[in-house]
């Protein structure tokens, strides 16, 4: 009888197959070399099993992002930020938990602005720049020239452009695969682009906002006046927007714009890099650093920008304490404070480990958002590159696929120039990463969980077997 | 002027890089080893070039979603789909587009189903599984069993099953990286619970959704029955649902459901798979199949499933034509129909290939939905593989990062099984597929353009050299 219930069961099952829509597909290897230590493997795969079935990463998360907010630098969120993060480190009981001192800049977006094409119905999608000074109480009205990059106001000279608004206009480059790299090929339009336009008597600046999908959502993101050229107001328009902005001039060259913003920057603000230690057994003085930055821009609710990489740091050191598993070396959780407009973080992380001495085996950042792993950046020898690489056998490479030349992050870039600390990137997939990157569509509800937890598992991997090698 | 503005501009980008928030990435290479053929490199970069920037799989996936709209084997939405990825092909110019006449099974769900909890307030999100009986006209209500497999059914025996519902709850294992592996691994309680259950006894089956969401969302699929054994219905819970479910029945274990479905399987319908090729210049006799399946379940709109693999399947076409290149050997893309309730469409291929004496080179599918790719599984002699692999230097490893042993597609099955035909199955990042996947949820507003263009071209460029080079 039970040979027959099994007979039946096995049926079944192949018809199922053969009859489709099940496509059973066993998990596999995918190809890696398999000369690694087994016993680290299993380490990794613990990791993975934990991250994937707890979604701690993800619940903290929600709650940095529906429970606190947004956190600019100097805003109420950040500072709850602070707060509940060095809360959450001491509750999970870390060897230490502690706060570095900085300044921040502390800008404020005032009232939501205004930008309208004057004569048309209905206001434009705009937000205004991190940093930007406001216009004028009562609004800023002037005709617009429609630039493709800094090198055109260059060459319309100041006849062209005083008095007016440039609107630059350059698309990000959509055959780029990395799509960070589109975004590095078209930010200049924001970050540069105000005070060059205001060097030849510009009296405001909109941008095609910098992202890779074609909707209305306004990205935002910091700009950088010269303190010998006058400030401007300069703000992002959606990528829609600034299509009915470009075609506007097309019909009528003379077309103007009114623009109208409230932002104002206050004194420097106190703020804290929070930091969370697990004491190294062996090389207590050996530290490794994992990070992410804990400000985000003013709107959405810096869920992948850059909540992610804080939760995701967190998590490594609780994934080491739930394994049971003490590090030989130091290995720090850093919440860095104001990477999007100062770095003031970074900076303060970098000097007082010059100051007192640190000796900083690597750093690593996650930045890129809550998306599925891809791989790690390395800035480091490249014998410690290729060490990296006779690890990835140990990852599934849906998850880790490649070690590249090169990488690292906003905020240990200090700690590299510094003190020469090698850095690591995560690499994620980007492909959806600047469609809410600086924008209202960075919220919780646009993370997928396991995308996220693969992310913490995959740093926690890789991290392991630093401290257990070194580099 | 000239000079001192140059010099600002790169002051200011470099004071942008160092203020951060800007992080531009130059796209480089990740690490693969370089000795390939550049102009294969290059071709396939202008594959890449030309999805990402026309995004035109995107744009017919749009038609089939919103204009046609789901397409189970026999229903309008499948007739319409026939005719209009005909005309697509046919208005491309491809040297031939035809059908081949099938007969596939044709089964409709009719009314909304019902479940309900008896004495509870609100109904159960429900779905009659494909291919399910109807419950009597009233409905039926019974006591449930739940269980986590067909091992506890058989354990239990009939005086345990009989006259009862049999409630399959074995969640998907979410420690699984590879999505299409959890679901894999539980999908027998879907495909062959029914009968299972029906064999002891069982007057009705629910299960709990094959998916990976925590949501309530049901997944549908189909059920195979057993000649010998009653049919009985058979529907799947949404997984908050489901939980409801085994809730109550902690409370109460004799609780029970009612159940009221309206499905009814009608007489095989004509269908057709539908072909388009471009004919080989130098080896016109050998055929590569590329194909996708174009019948899907009848709720949401079949995007991921497989509207994608349709449409990317089309698109390898036109990118050929549009780089101007002929290929020397004919290249098919094959709309596969019936893969979710019969296989008809690939078992007739398979059979007309086999009587024509095609000779068919080698087949691959797209059936993992529209996400960023990551790999390709090759079901073909080491040699092969290995070939494949050398090739892998002309893709970024943000998209095609690995071939693994093993791989196909239920449509190309059939051809593998009766010719021998080496598949090929395209890999793609699977953690969002099972949130959607034969559900409500799988609409056109879930697919990233990018993501899904990535695929297209990322076939395209593995396709082109194996015309190029062979296995």
């Amino acid at each position: 009888m039970k040979n027959i219930n099994l007979t039946l069961s096995v049926a079944l099952f192949a018809a199922c197959i053969i009859l489709a829509g099940c496509q059973p597909q066993p998990e596999q290897p995918t190809g890696n070399q398999p000369e690694v230590n087994q016993d680290d493997t299993r380490v990794i795969k613990q990791f993975f099993d934990e991250a994937l079935t707890t979604r701690e990463t993800y619940q903290l998360l929600d709650h940095l992002c529906n429970n606190i907010g947004h956190r600019l630098s100097g805003s109420e969120g950040a500072a709850a930020a602070v707060e509940w993060t060095e809360k959450v480190m001491t509750d999970y009981g870390f060897d230490k938990v502690y706060k570095q001192d900085i300044m921040v800049p502390n800008w404020k977006r005032g009232d939501k602005e205004i930008a309208r094409i004057v004569g048309s119905k209905g206001d434009l999608s705009v937000l205004a720049l991190g940093m930007s000074v406001a216009t004028p109480a009562e609004g800023l009205t002037a005709e617009v020239v429609e630039v493709q990059g800094l090198d055109d106001v260059e060459a319309l000279g100041q006849e062209n452009i005083e008095g007016k608004i440039v609107f630059y206009n350059r698309p990000t480059d959509q055959r780029l695969i990395q799509t960070g790299a589109a975004y590095g090929g078209a930010v200049d339009q924001r970050s540069a682009g105000p005070a060059m336009a205001a060097r030849y008597g510009a009296v405001g600046v909109v941008i095609r906002s910098v992202g890779t999908a074609f909707d209305d959502v306004p990205h935002t993101g910091v700009t950088s006046y010269r303190d010998s050229i006058p400030k401007i107001p300069a703000a992002a328009l959606g990528v829609l927007s600034a299509d009915r902005l470009t075609e506007a001039l097309k019909q009528n060259p003379n077309t103007k714009l009114f623009l109208k913003m409230n932002c104002q920057t206050l004194e420097d603000a106190p703020s804290h890099n929070v930091i969370g230690e697990l004491t190294g057994s062996e090389f207590p003085d050996e530290i490794i650093t994992i990070g992410g930055h804990l400000d985000s821009w003013d709107v959405g609710q810096g869920a992948h920008d850059d909540g992610t990489g804080c939760m995701q740091s967190i998590q490594v050191l609780r994934l080491f304490q739930k394994l049971g598993i003490q590090p030989k070396r130091t290995i720090r959780a850093v919440m860095f404070m104001n990477e999007e407009n100062g770095t003031r973080g970074g900076l303060k992380y970098a000097e007082l480990a010059e100051k007192n001495s640190e000796n900083h085996l690597i750093a690593l950042e996650s930045d890129g958002g809550a998306f599925s792993p891809r791989g790690f950046g390395v800035t480091a020898e490249d014998a410690t590159i290729e060490k990296f690489r006779s690890w990835l056998p140990h990852f599934d490479q849906n998850t880790i696929s490649y070690i590249k030349k090169g990488g690292g992050g906003v905020d240990i870039g200090p700690l590299n120039r510094t003190l020469g600390t090698p850095t690591i990137g995560f690499i994620v997939d980007s492909q959806r990463a600047f469609d809410v990157h600086h924008s209202p569509a960075d919220v919780f509800s646009s993370v997928h969980p396991r995308e996220l937890e693969l992310g913490t598992a995959s740093i926690a991997g890789l991290i392991y077997l630093i401290d257990k090698y070194g580099l």
